[in-house]
Order: structure tokens, then C-alpha cells, then sequence
């Protein structure tokens, strides 16, 4: 791939996706294989005068090693110094930026319970970290990276796999030789834009059908915000979570979701992948659900804890969107979730909510919000799902008409 | 490289290097681009019952970023987690294995005070890690791996020099698609047998000369013991620090050498290449040196800490030995240490004193046994050197002829 382009995508994450701010702290998760593009990173970051930058590599295959050999009181042993680690990236106040380039078989043949029993022990060690990320204290960054696995993957049987699955990234994100960094503004400005305009019909209740047997009401958290594309941190620096990223997303009161759903599309929870799955939730929780292919993570993932059989996000795209027209399946919910309709179980997020983050918990959960150590997004939009919005004056809105907003 | 001598040379560093044992924790250094190899070893180590493998990865370019982006201030700032995470190996008992494979131009134009700022800023604040490594209370190895970078320095403007480069280090380790585990044990044996050798004559002094101006006389400390080969960790697991090795060595009484020496090898220092130096020494000290390359290198090396203008280590090695004979220059001490005679400025080892791990740091300055934050060989071999033992009888032993040990 072009070295410039490359270039202009390392600055587009760190000026637009976690905007470094001079003398801040910045920590980078990075898959092994892409560190040369990581490298262009830390130093774009340090350009703009990051304080210190921090890398911490992943290496998939050795995490599996761990997996396969160590004993489960081993794997959920948090140690102190991760704890200490983590509270010198809150105290100091870090952005964080998180590089993806999932290699989808990495942990299969794993025992989905042992990934869950480590995962949660994990959570549970580390939550004030999560919180910290989650509520967009400080700024975050997620964005994806080609490598040879993941575009084996993506692209299989082709010899310049790894260039087309870049082309793929940089197109969906945005970057060419001009100036990336304004194109990406007016693009999260655009989506902004959308959120405002569907909080103005101020809905209650969102019902979604397909022809794929999907039949399912959600309701809105009460004060629910729409937001999309840029945030801003605790300290109001504007900052884009996802690179690339197309959606408006809302906040489903917890206990008031019922009907069944159908995703769309395969999920790859913790490196392996669910395939044609459904759930049926009951007062907001998963009462029923079955998966073609991944069962044993479907139920690892539900099972997670408390708030994982909750929605914790509903987040609304039109099926002719950019990233769903380049019709490619990235088996990567970060570029997947932009081409279509999607939930997420698990914790949603307090900004969801009219002035969310400065709410107490107790507060939180009176609007309706889902907490957990966890939340991941699946998808089930389709080229002829109906989306019917119902407002506080009850009254019917079309929002989605055969997959498109047409609001 | 054949992935059978590969998985051999990576069972050699686990089995015999660290000799890593049921249920120990293992923490692994490697610089990022051998990750494939590390992957092997890591493998390796659950394979023999290892508890957990943590491995932190190197990145010499960001390393690199780092030194010339980040304040003195923050470069030198040690963090908790760090401490933190020290404590936790030496709490545990872990074993190290550090694998090298130097960049020799990864830090080049890094201000050597900045690296001697950090180095002495970590030192201080992990002395009890460099003790517990230096006084082998656990296992610990140190082996190389090939990578483009350090091919490109050993053998330039060759094609297959990754692969040459391959074939000499399994050559220096030993490693065939034979027993490489026994193969490796009678060597190591071999040179246990040829320290004891040593030591029955029981030397005070050791005088160097060469025609290249070397003429040196270095006091041994008192009890001194000739090492080399395998040690024994505090619980008494064997162990080969080195791999390859081909070493005797022993502890230099730290007032008591005199004379001048000429390094007779590049010495690759914190990324920078030092080149023909000499150092001349009163009572112990380095009272003036040079070098015709990489002066300021050499003058950061010296300015360290106190212990750092002082000898720590005397080795000694056949100009006639199998990796000398190799006839490679590897810009890597951990090779080039092996075909030469050889200095080190610095922290002394415990061991090269008679039940010297056991005695207190008073007790180990009366014996003559230097101390600092760092330890670094220089080589200063010939095939001209003659070095003379006289023993606490007055009698003058003829060790070294020609180059070669003739005892």
C-alpha cells in the first residue's frame, strides 16, 4: 500500500479519531503484526505532542497458548501491577487508541468458558477503566489495520489480499491523497446532523420487522439522545471513537425490549465466529436464542454476566450506506456494525441519555440503562427491514422504509 | 531457516537456557520482528509446565520515538506499575529469557545522556530485579535471534543473509536436528571442567599483553571463583545464562588493576557502535580513554554511576575457539564476548566469589567486588595476547600463548 496514504491514515487517527491533545499520555493496542503501522502512529502522536506514548502489542497466538495451558485460577488472577497500570492511565488522564486486524481463527478450539471466566475477572478488576472509556472521560479511539490473516479472511484465494482489504479500509474511512482530515470532519459533521434530526420527532419506541422473521419493540431509554459520529471528552475535546463509522445510536430502556430478532450478519465474539443466530428477549431479556455455527460462544456471551442478556444499544443505518455498498464482509463488528442495523448487549452508554454522564448509577438506571462488563454490538439489518418510530404523542413515524431511512 | 532446527534451538533456550521449570512463571524480552521464533518458545515453555509466559515485546523504533520526543522528566519518570510489576517476577521466582537481535542503528542519533538518564533512572528504581537476575537467585538466559536489521549489519549486501545469519548462531548454540539438548549439555560440561581447571591453580593477578598496546594487570578479588558454562539458581535448578557461551570467567579486585587496554571488537552500546577505544586504569579506575568511533557512547558508558569506571567481570577465550573460528563479527556481545578475551565495566557477579550470593554487600566490597547499575563487556582478544597468572604462591603460570590457552 502507498506510503502516503498510510500516512494520512495514521494522522487521521490520531488527530480526528483521538485527537492527542498536547502533553497527554496515549496508549496504543496493537496487534504484533501490524506494528509497522503502529510505528506511524506513535509517531504522528508524538508530532503533535503527545507526552508519552505507550504501546502495548498483542499477540494473538501466544494469548491462545495461554489460553490452552494455563489454569483457569491462573488466567483469572489480575494482578496488581495491571491494576496499577491501569490507574496510571486514568489518573493521568490517557486517550486511548485500540488498532484491530482480528485474526478470526486466532482462538478457535478455545473452551469459550475459560475466555469468559478471564474476560470477566477482568471486568470486574478493571472496571473503573472501562467506565472511563465507556463514558468518554477521556478520548478513545477504535480503528482497523490490514494484515495477511484478517485479509485471508475477507478476501480469501486472492495473492494481493492484504493491499485489497487495505483500499477497503481507507475507503471506508475516508483517506486519499487530499486531505483526509477535512473530508473525515464533514463526514462526522453529516452524521451529527442525522442524530439531531431524530431527536427532534423525540420517539419513545422503535419497532423493527424484516421478512427474515425479525418482529421486535424496542423502547428508548427515557431522555434518550441519538448520537453519532464525533463525542467529546470530560474535558470537551472532540474526538471520533470509530474510524470508520456511520451510525446513530440509542440507549433501549433495559427491561422494555420484546419480540425476536434475527442477525444478518456472522459475529466474531472473542476470535470465534456466530453464525445465523437469534434471540428473543422478554421484558428486555434474552429468554431464547440458537446459532447455526458458535452456539457455545452465542451462550458464553449471554451468559457473561447480569446485564449481558440486555440490550445495551440500538444503532440505526440505512442497508444503502457507503460501507454496506462496498459489499464487502469483514468479519470485524468495527466495519461491520456501519452496514447495517444493529444491537448491542450488554452496557450501554451513559451519554445515551440527556446529560447520562453526570448521573449517578442509581439515576442511570431509572432512565432505563443496561450495566454489564461488557458490550458487544451483532447485526440484523436487511434490504427490507421497516423501521416505525412511535413518539411521546404516540404518534407513528416511518424511519426505515425496505432498509433505508427515509427521514 | 528449517522450522525443525528452529523448534530444536527454541527447546535448547526453554530446556537447558532457562531450564524452565513445573509451574514457574516465565517472562520473556524479544524484540518485535522475531515474534514468529518467540511464539516457539513460548510454546516450548507451557510445554514443559510453565504457569503463565508473559512476554513483552521490544520496539526499538518506537524505543527510538521515545527517546527523542519525551521530556528528560518523563523519560526518567519510573512508574508504580513498573515497580509493581518487577516485584510481581521476583515475588513469583520467575525465570528470564531475553532474546536479542540487535538493530545496531535502532538508536543511533539518540542523545546518549538521554539514555543514560533513563537507564539509571530504571536502574535505581529496579535494582532488586537486576539483583535477583545478577546474583542468578532465578533462572535466567539470554539467546539470538535472526532478523533482516541484524543481517543487513553482519552479512551486508547479501540476499540470504537472514538465513546465513540463522545458520551461524544454531552453528554457535550447537543446534542440529540431532540431540541439541545433549549436544549442548557436553559442551556446557566442558567448560565447567575447564573453570575448575582454573581455579585449582588459584591466581591472584592476571597480566595481559599484546602487540596492539595492551598491558594489563588485573588483581583477582579475594576467593576468586572461575565461572563459566551453566550456574545454579537459589533453589539449585541449573541452568546456561548464556547461549552460546564459551566463557571462563572471574571477578577482578576492583582497586587493583592497572595498565592500559585496547579493545580488539566493535562494542555495540545503547544502539551505538564504539569502535578501536582503549581505557587506561590507575588503582581501578578509568583515569582517561578514547575511542576513533562513538567517543560519547563510550564516555556515557563510563559516566554511568560510580561502579561504571570500574571492572566487574575478566573473561577469558581461546583466540582459537569454535566461534572465533567462525571468523563473523556479530555486532552482538552475546556472540562476540565468546572469540575474545574479554572486560566487563560494572556490577560484578556475587558468584565469581567463594559463597559470594550469600554474603552482604559490605562483605562483598571487602572481597574487592565492584558495584553498579550496569554491566557491559568489551573485547579486547588477539591472536598475539599472552596473559600470565601469578598465584598466591608468587608463582608466574603462563595461561594464554599466542592467543590460545595452553594450560
Amino acid at each position: 500500500m502507498d506510503n502516503r496514504l498510510l500516512l494520512e491514515y495514521a494522522k487521521l487517527i490520531v488527530k480526528c479519531g483521538a485527537n492527542v491533545r498536547p502533553n497527554q499520555l496515549v496508549i496504543i493496542k496493537s496487534p504484533i503484526e501490524v506494528y509497522e503501522f503502529t510505528r506511524l502512529v506513535v509517531e504522528e502522536a508524538y508530532k503533535v505532542g503527545a507526552k508519552k506514548v505507550i504501546v502495548d502489542y498483542i499477540d494473538s497466538v501466544n494469548d491462545r497458548h495461554d489460553y490452552l495451558y494455563e489454569s483457569v485460577d491462573t488466567l483469572t488472577e489480575i494482578e496488581d501491577y495491571t491494576v496499577s497500570r491501569a490507574k496510571y492511565e486514568v489518573d493521568n488522564q490517557a486517550c486511548h487508541i485500540s488498532l484491530t486486524s482480528p485474526n478470526p481463527l486466532a482462538l478457535a478450539g478455545v473452551d469459550p468458558l475459560k475466555l469468559q471466566a478471564y474476560s470477566k475477572a477482568k471486568g470486574e478488576k478493571l472496571s473503573f477503566l472501562t467506565d472511563y472509556t465507556m463514558n468518554s472521560i477521556g478520548q478513545w479511539c477504535v480503528a482497523g489495520v490490514a494484515s495477511k490473516a484478517w485479509a485471508n479472511k475477507v478476501f480469501p484465494n486472492q495473492e494481493n489480499n492484504v493491499d485489497l482489504l487495505w483500499e477497503a479500509i481507507l475507503k471506508a474511512s475516508h483517506v486519499s491523497e487530499f486531505d483526509s482530515v477535512s473530508s473525515w470532519m464533514k463526514h462526522s459533521d453529516s452524521i451529527l446532523e442525522h442524530a439531531k434530526l431524530l431527536n427532534s420527532f423525540n420517539f419513545k419506541k422503535l419497532s423493527f420487522k424484516n421478512s427474515k422473521g425479525t418482529d421486535l419493540e424496542v423502547y428508548l431509554a427515557l431522555e434518550n439522545i441519538f448520537a453519532g459520529g464525533d463525542e467529546y471528552s470530560a474535558e470537551g475535546v472532540r474526538f471520533s471513537p470509530n474510524i470508520p463509522t456511520e451510525e446513530v445510536f440509542g440507549m433501549p430502556y433495559k427491561t422494555k425490549v420484546n419480540g425476536i430478532v434475527y442477525s444478518t450478519k456472522p459475529l466474531n465474539y472473542q476470535g470465534s465466529i456466530i453464525e445465523d443466530f437469534y434471540l428473543r428477549f422478554k421484558d428486555g431479556k434474552v429468554v431464547e436464542y440458537n446459532a447455526k455455527k458458535g452456539f457455545a460462544s452465542l451462550k458464553a456471551l449471554i451468559e457473561f454476566d447480569d446485564g449481558s442478556s440486555y440490550l445495551g444499544e440500538v444503532a440505526l443505518i440505512s442497508h444503502n450506506s457507503p460501507i454496506s455498498n462496498m459489499n464487502v464482509l469483514f468479519y470485524n463488528t468495527l466495519f461491520d456494525e456501519n452496514a447495517s442495523c444493529h444491537l448491542a448487549l450488554g452496557q450501554a452508554y451513559s451519554m445515551n441519555t440527556k446529560a447520562g454522564t453526570k448521573l449517578s448509577k442509581e439515576e442511570l438506571i431509572k432512565r432505563g440503562c443496561n450495566f454489564s462488563n461488557t458490550h458487544i454490538d451483532f447485526m440484523f439489518g436487511s434490504k427490507d427491514m421497516s423501521v416505525i418510530g412511535t413518539t411521546y404523542k404516540d404518534e407513528e413515524i416511518v424511519i426505515f422504509k425496505d432498509g433505508n431511512f427515509i427521514i
